[in-house]
């Protein structure tokens, strides 16, 4: 019997390994990703930080500032982004969605702002991980490319 | 037997997911980066690279711009540093390394550059995957925090 499940172990943990990411988990991240930017697109900060874990182990890095913490990167967006015209009108682009185990996935992008007096735009790496209320942003390295 | 089999399938697959990571695999991620640093500050481009997955599919995100695959990220550091003055003295500072699953890691810290004449620095973002060479670079995002 031992060596029975020595084998259906190994091809148990070889087709885990190995498996599909479930669409469903798929459509999930970008649904994390579509519901911050009608967040954003309606002025509601608290509703697009909700993507991210409320956590302090949160990160966000952008240039050369790290902000650790939920609450941090929360009074980080409220202070940037102060009113509505900062704001702006927020579209993410060129969106890739990678999972590297069952339970953390890599997304990719380009973030833009249509703003009154300027469009800045620039690129976004975001690790997400399944949390117990579902998949939500753990670390977010976000760079300008330009105004 | 079926249940047993089941049972002890179970068992090891929860234990799987939450083994640590050995830490041969955490040396092997901080050597990929130390030979880095080394080989850059012998001005060695193509030895700073090897650190580097060669493949098509390797991603360097810098600002607003994404190269695609190795050779291209090879050109770009080329033309970008392309004496020893540019290169300077690279230093990694406040390094993390943490694993994501048994054969991805993500490596996060912050670049230094002295040069005669500026000290730019700023943080990056790193995935690195277990391949059959060992540890190496998949994807990197690197933002400037100035000069």
């Amino acid at each position: 019997m031992i060596r029975g499940c020595v084998l259906f172990a190994t091809v148990l943990l070889a087709a885990h390994a190995q498996a599909q990411q479930p669409a469903a988990d798929e459509q999930a991240v970008q649904r994390v990703l579509s519901e911050q930017v009608a967040a954003w697109n309606l002025g509601d900060v608290p509703g697009y930080m909700a993507g991210y874990w409320h956590s302090d182990s949160t990160v966000f890095v952008s240039g050369g500032t790290r902000t650790m913490g939920f609450d941090s990167v929360l009074a980080r967006y409220r202070r940037v982004y102060s009113d509505r015209d900062k704001m702006g009108t927020l579209t993410f682009e060129d969106l890739g969605v990678r999972f590297v185990s069952t339970s953390v996935a890599i997304a990719t992008g380009v973030w833009r702002l249509q703003r009154t007096k300027d469009a800045p735009w620039g690129r976004f790496t975001l690790i997400l991980e399944r949390k117990s209320r579902g998949w939500r942003i753990t670390y977010d390295h976000t760079s300008s490319g330009g105004t």
